[in-house]
């Protein structure tokens, strides 16, 4: 097969791109998401059609938040979109006229650095995106593992406290809590609220306030020693290597790959994140380690994945 | 490939057994485990002989306790025995002069009980098994997951609890200090110790004290109603089921089935683990749900998925 | 000195009540709480002059909820109110004409019921207010621990869990996040958006749907044997008294007083607390136990445990 | 009353001194611990004549680890001497023929940190005692607390992690366990053994391996800037500043004394607690803080204290 189409539905955005065999992209396009179920079947109509107009494409790939049947073909859930069982390649179809696939967007991302990105040469990945919140996708054997019903590697709602941090999946204690950009947030917050002392620079690049600290401003900050960030980071860094730890156990792959905007810090995040990986994986003396990747591809990985995994049908 | 042998090695027992491809067991013998490593082989090469000697075996598959290699042949490290680095497929090998597979024994027991157990019919199943400590083993797509370096599925040791209870592993909160056959004594034990008169029925069954429960005891008060014993199990099973939550959250398997002395008890201890499974389940109206079923094969297990893996080579 | 006026400001209403040296009110009016920190002060002084028309009063005792300093006078911090270093005494003082002591509005009510509900008869009494939140107060030889600087007894915000549940205080992981009325609505709600099938007569009560469940309806539905809500109810207790052991380990009072709108339902959340209570108590075999007794004057306590601090100066 | 004397159970000595009205020791001496209960209470009378031969000593104190009843006559528990409801006053009154007074250790150290170390000047001070384990005092408007049953105080056994470590007291998650002399060393070894290239200083003071550290290693490493020393303290600092910003919450003092062996350490570990309380505190820019203090006394607290509580009557 030659040319597909990538799909990542965003929680403001949708993009779509055409992609070749290579994992590059010829010609994208972005359309804001609209608010309604139906408006964002359109929107995706409107931009695979826009997209499509010069390159002889051959099947879609979409990636969407929530939980995927395992048939590809319908969202059971989406927690940013009202779609509760939406036939959502049924309805692309129609619209486009191509075949389509759906899929976990996270899993597509994964299945993107695997393919094109940090993953290549392994045969065994797991990947975890620090976004605003926590996803993550699984190859094994050069295969996307997604599950018997589709909704595997749903890493970010691990309980990893328990009786701890409500989730918005109303459940507590899950992982995208303590590892997520969100959550870096709210240690740099929680922190320089306390401590306001260690945190001039930090409060320096916002309204002054606590509150009004984003994640943009901790790495900044982070970058420039400000302690009370760069401790944010290590608390980030404490639960995400943890988790990873417990991942290895589960499924020992031969790497892990972080992306996500959070790792766009590069080693002001990845080294604190292998340190808490060594420090808490079990049996560390006795097994071969799994590598800790910057993920390759940064925002792009979930389109081009989606692209791919279009393309092997 | 026609009759193969499995080799189970316990901590007090070996076992081996000829098993045909239909799972059954033809003959076995049982031999104590020597104390060292040394002996061990010498033990197994003495069991192999013993039950071939009537049947026409082709290979030996056997299940060890420990990180096994990704070749299937080292033991890298195991707990009971000193075997660091052990070559033991190629030292049973030289003895028996038949083709060896050595695997993790839980990871054998999952296999016996997908092969030839209650994950007949599944294609991805998790299990887990609760003994004395908590093991697991994973088949996805029909395939054992082994893991890159072989030593994936490790369940007993992902931290459940942060700066929880100590594990011999090294670590802390490690699953199997909640949900094994140790921590039900443990809960048993700490809710005699503080409310006696609720244990009178427990207490009557050993030495009178909190320190003489033994699981035995536990299991059989709890049937007779004993409101210590009924709590020992709710608190194992709450932490059983939401260990299965996550394990779904992750694998999202057809199927968990879970296997070890505790599991004996069958409905007593496998409803309210359904139950915890249920209440801890994420998103869980938005997914199909995996089922949680008892195993079939009791502590033949691991004897029997050895000896397949080895037909399967 | 004979009568004196006890003012309690609650969330939605002001309540003032002549009080007499026996613990009873002679007279009461209620209003709504004013939204802003001058039309508080309008309010109780109103109150004030209406109860006392036909009573001869010599001091005024105000429970308010937040900080209160360690002379009597100033609130530092009110949660509800937009006071910050309030001089209530003073501004109350100038509109009354009389003598003010301004106190904690859980103090306050541990006094009072101290002096003439459940702690009669006891010299040292902890006791926890479950009502929305969970608030303390502290009587040590038969004086109210109020603390070098006036914030003592904010058992509330002591920390159970580690990295748990996010608190309006800021912090996480609260004790009123765990044992509360609030709590207890949570569990319910989690519990019955898990298995429903259990919550049958808890969901009926409502709209259907746990979002709508509400705190009388737990009440309701455990005294009818609804599964859920019993077991949200036992979880109440298990937080609840674990808390309370950690009390008796610091305090070592006689006596502890569960006050509070959840302890309204009397044995139905006492026994378990009390049960979880002797669980968790740390070297129980060894030393007395103190006892945990149901509050006496329900709502009431903090208007007469002011009035009755007014009247000791 | 003139001079006293101050007596000190020790798990390996019995200290024994007279002490004069500032709290200066005249006379001490030292004897070792016996094995059995009536040998202790035989060393303490030979210890109490042999330092009173040649003063005019009026009464003796002793301190004792363990539960003492509110009478401060009997040892109502005692963890490392067989001591069950044993009526150590009348004993010993009978053997040295003066009024005997019995307290618990750690109460007794507070007390000598109040009267003459770092309390002086503070009218409520709460003391913690990090030694192998965790001990406290609490002095309220100039009073020793001591509960209504004599037991209060107990800091080291309240629960900070819910499911947590297990604890010699039989209970789990305790704070001694995570705030100790006892719990510095394990917070070392672990890392040592996961991250053993950043404990070189560390491992090169004791055997090499991580079971060979010891305390005075960690702090001898982590004074040379040894990686996992510092961290270890960090660890330590972060749960024992926790639990202070509990206890604020709860006993609102206006100091905070830090006493035991790892105190030694002064402002290695202090400003860490510091640091650490700071950031746990509720409330904390609505509130005075509390100071936290470094205890002046050493190990002559226990001593010093106990013979001036004897002084008292």
């Amino acid at each position: 097969m030659g040319l597909t189409i990538g799909v990542d539905i965003g929680g403001t955005k949708i993009a779509a791109g055409v992609v070749d065999e290579e994992g590059t992209i010829l010609e994208t396009c972005k359309v804001p998401t609209p608010p309604t179920a139906e408006g964002v079947v359109d929107a995706i109509g409107n931009a695979v059609r826009e997209v499509s107009a010069q390159h002889p494409v051959e099947a879609v790939g979409i990636g969407a938040a929530g939980y995927v049947d395992d048939k590809r073909a319908t969202v059971l859930f989406a927690p940013n979109i009202a779609w509760r069982h939406e036939a959502l390649k049924d309805k692309v179809e129609q619209r486009v006229g191509l075949p389509v696939v759906v899929e976990n967007d996270a899993n597509a991302a994964a299945w993107g650095e695997y393919r094109f990105g940090a993953g290549q040469g392994h045969d065994d990945v797991v990947c975890i995106t620090l976004g605003t919140g926590l996803g993550g996708g699984i190859v094994i054997g050069g295969r996307l593992h997604r599950g018997r019903f589709g909704v595997a590697a749903e890493f970010g709602h691990i309980r990893v406290v328990p009786d701890g941090l409500l989730c918005g999946c109303g459940s507590q204690g899950c992982w995208e809590q303590y590892a997520s950009g969100r959550a870096l947030v709210r240690y740099a917050q929680q922190r320089a609220a306390a401590t306001p002392e260690n945190a001039e620079v930090l409060l320096g690049l916002g309204d002054g306030t606590p509150e009004g600290v984003e994640g943009r401003h901790v790495s900044q900050a982070a970058r420039a020693g400000d302690p009370v960030s760069v401790d944010a980071f290590r608390e980030l860094a404490r639960w995400a290597g943890a988790g990873l730890a417990d991942l290895a156990s589960l499924f020992d792959p031969s790497a892990f790959i972080v992306g996500g905007g959070v790792s766009d810090e590069g080693d002001l995040v990845l080294d604190p994140i292998r340190k808490s990986f060594k420090r808490w994986l079990v049996g560390g003396q006795w097994r071969p380690h799994a590598q800790v990747l910057a993920a390759q591809l940064g925002g792009e990985a979930g389109l081009v994945g989606a692209a791919d995994l279009a393309r092997q049908g």
